[in-house]
């Protein structure tokens, strides 16, 4: 199985992506926060691209709630920021919440043309490697995977690639890689004895470390805590258990 | 000292360069080839995007030679193909040479704003992280380092980056890097005891040898034989003594 691996969400290159798996990572925070939403019982995120267009969408879906953030912070007039301990069974339980963030959306838009679109963090990885083997078996014409890393405005990210890199490790030893997911796998296995101190020194875990966001870096480095596989389907992200 | 490094010729996000040094890497071929051709005798290399840009180009040089590639292979007509062989003394010595390859020329076009802008490869590393040292003594406010990766057809490529986290250690211990910056350099440490069988490996290399280009890739990733600091200057790239 070919495994490919994509540095940023706006990444020049983009492969055929019709017979594909992709998988969207925003470690920090987007996937990590919309994995734990559903967990808690929302019953769909929708991602949309701009502030604007999460007020209109609010319109059409009445009752739900609008998350996200620009720069790391709240959106103003949103009832939701971009923590994951926002999305609180008490919050979001029972409800829709239209999303906007600045790389994670835009990363899911980027491969939307995907055969099958899943949404990974590190709370999750395990699940997700899962699923990937579960639709391969049925679905013998996927032709593989594509990772893409949200990144940080359009840059390579180091937490995005080392949650590739254990991804790619869980998929097991049949995989073959693109030069980035072999360096994702370099990265991963070189820093998984101590990955909470390593994303702590990152340039996006030193951002969320000055706004305060401590216990967001640690809840957000952990791995493998829920069993989702959140799906984008008709443009929502939800959580299929049949997955 | 602040070092970034972008991933790719097409990278989305390109920092502010006016007070900036640039250092543009492409390992497998064209920088390498540029680094030879300049030890060789040759004048200067012209870079330039297309092959009709090349031929037209070479309008008002005459005696000037044609050289590049498309798909690593010469392009029909052109004097010399992307191979640092081809450059020899006898054909290069005292000439210009116009050039024009897919990722390289791209990757110069993209930093062209940069307020000086170096050639490196392997062979040279050594004697750009002493040229950017004397640059920044003399020169107070150049603000920082951009190393721009060619890459592969506007993905991240394994070899370029390796050379990237080589320069970065020579630069020594006082740089700080964005997160692609720390990747290379993880990645260089990891890898330098064996970094020939590496490059073998990765996706460029495995193109090279497949189309018999052995030889190449061996001299490719040869560290600090050249002590050459090829600048570009006026829209062509030449050897600068006093650099």
């Amino acid at each position: 199985m070919l495994v490919e691996v994509l540095p940023s969400a706006g990444s020049p290159w983009i492969p055929l992506l019709t017979d594909k798996i992709a998988v969207v990572i925003d470690v920090f925070r987007a996937t990590s926060t919309m994995v734990t939403a559903l967990a808690n019982g929302c019953l769909a995120i929708i991602p949309v691209l701009t502030t604007e267009e999460a007020i209109e969408r609010r319109v059409t879906e009445p009752g739900s709630l609008l998350g996200g953030e620009r720069k790391a912070l709240r959106i103003e007039g949103f009832d939701l920021g971009n923590s994951p301990f926002e999305y609180s069974p008490e919050k979001v339980g029972g409800k829709k919440v239209i999303m906007t963030t600045t790389n994670g959306t835009r990363a899911i838009q980027a491969v939307a043309g995907a055969r099958h679109i899943f949404i990974a963090s590190f709370l999750n990885v395990e699940s997700i490697a899962h699923a990937i083997y579960r639709h391969i078996e049925v679905q013998k014409d996927i032709e593989g995977v594509v990772i893409i890393c949200s990144g940080s405005e359009d840059r390579f990210d180091i937490p995005d690639t080392l949650c590739a890199g254990m991804l790619i490790e869980a998929l097991g030893k049949e995989t073959q890689v693109n030069d980035l997911g072999r360096a994702a796998q370099m990265l991963y296995n070189m820093t998984k004895a101590d990955l909470l101190e390593t994303l702590k020194q990152t340039e996006h875990g030193r951002l969320l470390l000055s706004l305060g966001f401590d216990k967001d870096l640690v809840y957000c480095s952990t791995s493998n805590i829920l069993p989702i596989v959140p799906v984008l389907d008709n443009g929502e992200i939800i959580w299929k258990t049949d997955c």
